[in-house]
């Protein structure tokens, strides 16, 4: 098998199945009962979501663990009460949970960047979150974050100064890039973050959101007060458990692991124009994830390479995994304006743990072969 | 260890794990990648949720996954735009769901039974959902749930023939009991149903809800268009398959299992009854979960009886898990009436698949020994 989808999905690490494991079975109990074994489990969790607060250098009593990073945008995105800016290409999550609210969509450049002056001009006075993903899901392109913190920090002032009481706040989902990114909330200047376990190989349906003191959450799950009444419901003990687990070994291994992963993906890029000029590279060359390669093949459909690669155990994404199911192009590519006949052909390459030299360059020959035996077979 | 918690919490059943393993590593693809691979853990999923709406006479296209019980009683509550109808003993999922709405509060009878005539009294013109748990979950009492249906298929025919446009759905939380109770949908009369794994064997933090398809429901996590839309984010496949098969178990013994245990929980009442005649059995006797023994020694301090008990390696819940952290007194003694000092000396004993005849009685003397040595000790 040839996994180039590492950006829809991670297989989960042994490392943290291991540490999963006891709570399973021996460690199973309610962490809310109140004998010394259910509190013992109840440490554990904590120190877990200690370990994942560390990893961003933020507080654990700020963190709210979730069913993954779909709920802790939506719980974000819920909180809100006025105006939203983001951009056009985010996640669907993002899309379609600021439908329920008043929001504008910054364009991105051709490249993917979505530049701090374009936030800067969606902001109104009545805006109260921006919230921009960390690392584009489908190209890869990393977002000038800190300076969209400045714009963010310098409105705040302005309403300070103006007597204005309407707070703003940065939000950033960080899912993508989490095994490659300094993730450092501070240092990226963030208000609240989204975090996602399966991506970084730890276990589905398990996320967080990390907010500073001072923002106000509106929880949209009640009952039994659990994570500070912001997310009702017994915890996932192992699952938590397991994405402390998961975020620390990215964090620790994310520089090597780009390096590895960089050294992959331009070989591949270099193999690939070399043997069909005409690829269109999208994204930003200069400030992308070392792991997503997003290439675009005028006039041949993406569809098609994807069923011959898949045949040869080969698998690969067109746009987003989401999205690739409704069957429409995707949204990133048409606000990136990538021409209908190019964003058609379109593959995203994502490399990841199950990528090593001998697989990058058998799927590179691969894909090669596909793309040039499609075009044969379209010129007959 | 004596585990005397089972409806707080209940270990993996090593079948259930079993299932869920391949869904971790090798079979780990994003049901939504359009790789054949991906397809097969799709297929994968979806058999997963036709098992358990087998296992609950439903069809798999009315089911939602959440991640567990208290968010699909959630998700019923937030579609339901008129008044609400529950009872002042059901799990604080229901109760602080409602509280976004209006609602009345039915009151139980001494036994916990919600009555069908209680219900009536409450309905309204404008009430849009009937919501009663199948069993409670402190009491183990078992709701008389098809005489409930019958009263809300009643105020459907009324408002039908009156030309009434409002709507009136029965859902019922059957978290509790669904290893010892059918909980065929149509057989209990009901139009919704949440279910939740943690309680059978299965995993945290995975649950269902059930609804007939003219039930409309009104998802709050929106995104990438998952549970064909009612509830967006990666699919936590190898969490919904393990719920299947914990489901399957479940329902498959649940009639051996709840011989079982009655024989073990009568065992313990009658031996508790014989050693503390003025102990206090509350539930209804005849209708009650074969898990469940609620006792209560007056004049003593439950909270100490957990700390003796725990230092001999026997856990046991005061009240419900979920509530027991906030130190208050349970909601549902209160409800039903039990003298206060009666209900601080109250015991939640639940059995389980880690209960056999020798645990019963070591924890059963145990128990006898720490309720004498506490009246000993606070006469003095």
């Amino acid at each position: 098998m040839i996994y180039f989808d590492h950006a829809a999905a991670t297989p989960l690490d042994k490392r943290v199945l291991a540490a999963m494991q006891p709570y399973f079975s021996e460690q199973f109990f309610n962490p809310s009962a109140p004998y010394a074994a259910a509190v013992e489990v109840k440490r554990a969790y904590q120190d877990a979501k200690h370990r994942l607060a560390v990893c961003i250098g933020g507080q654990a009593s700020d963190v709210a663990m979730t069913a993954g990073a779909t709920e802790s945008i939506n719980l974000m995105v819920h909180s809100a009460r006025g105006h939203i800016v983001t951009s056009a290409i985010e996640h669907d999550a993002v899309l379609n949970a600021v439908k329920t609210r008043e929001h504008t969509l910054v364009a991105p450049t051709k490249k993917g960047v979505i530049t701090a002056d374009a936030v800067r001009a969606a902001i109104r006075p009545d805006t109260e979150l921006v919230t921009i993903a960390l690392a584009n899901h489908e190209l890869g392109t990393v977002q000038p974050l800190r300076d969209i913190a400045d714009v963010v920090r310098a409105e705040r002032r302005r309403r300070f100064e103006a007597g204005e009481a309407t707070p703003i706040w940065l939000h950033t989902d960080a899912s993508q890039g989490a095994g490659q990114l300094d993730l450092h909330v501070s240092r990226l200047g963030v208000d609240a973050m989204t975090l996602n376990a399966g991506k970084i190989y730890g276990p589905k349906q398990v996320g967080l959101l990390w907010r500073q003191a001072n923002v106000r959450l509106r929880p949209f799950i009640h009952g039994g007060g659990q994570e500070r009444g912001l997310r009702s419901g017994t915890e996932n003990v192992p699952g938590v458990i397991g994405f402390a687990t998961a975020l620390e070994l990215a964090q620790r291994h994310r520089k090597t692991e780009t390096k590895r992963l960089e050294g992959l993906r331009n070989g591949m890029q270099r193999q690939i124009v070399a043997a069909i000029p005409d690829v269109v590279i999208s994204g930003d060359q200069k400030h992308c994830l070392a792991s997503h390669l997003h290439v675009s093949f005028p006039g041949v459909d993406a569809e098609r390479l994807i069923f011959i690669l898949e045949r040869q155990h080969i698998y690969v994404a067109t746009g987003s995994a989401c999205a690739a199911n409704a069957g429409m192009r995707s949204r990133v590519l048409r606000a990136i304006r990538l021409a209908p006949d190019v964003a058609d052909g379109s593959l995203r390459i994502t490399l990841g743990c199950l990528s090593n030299q001998a697989i990058c360059e058998r799927g590179t020959v691969a894909i090669i072969a596909a793309v040039q035996s499609e075009r044969a077979r379209t010129r007959r």
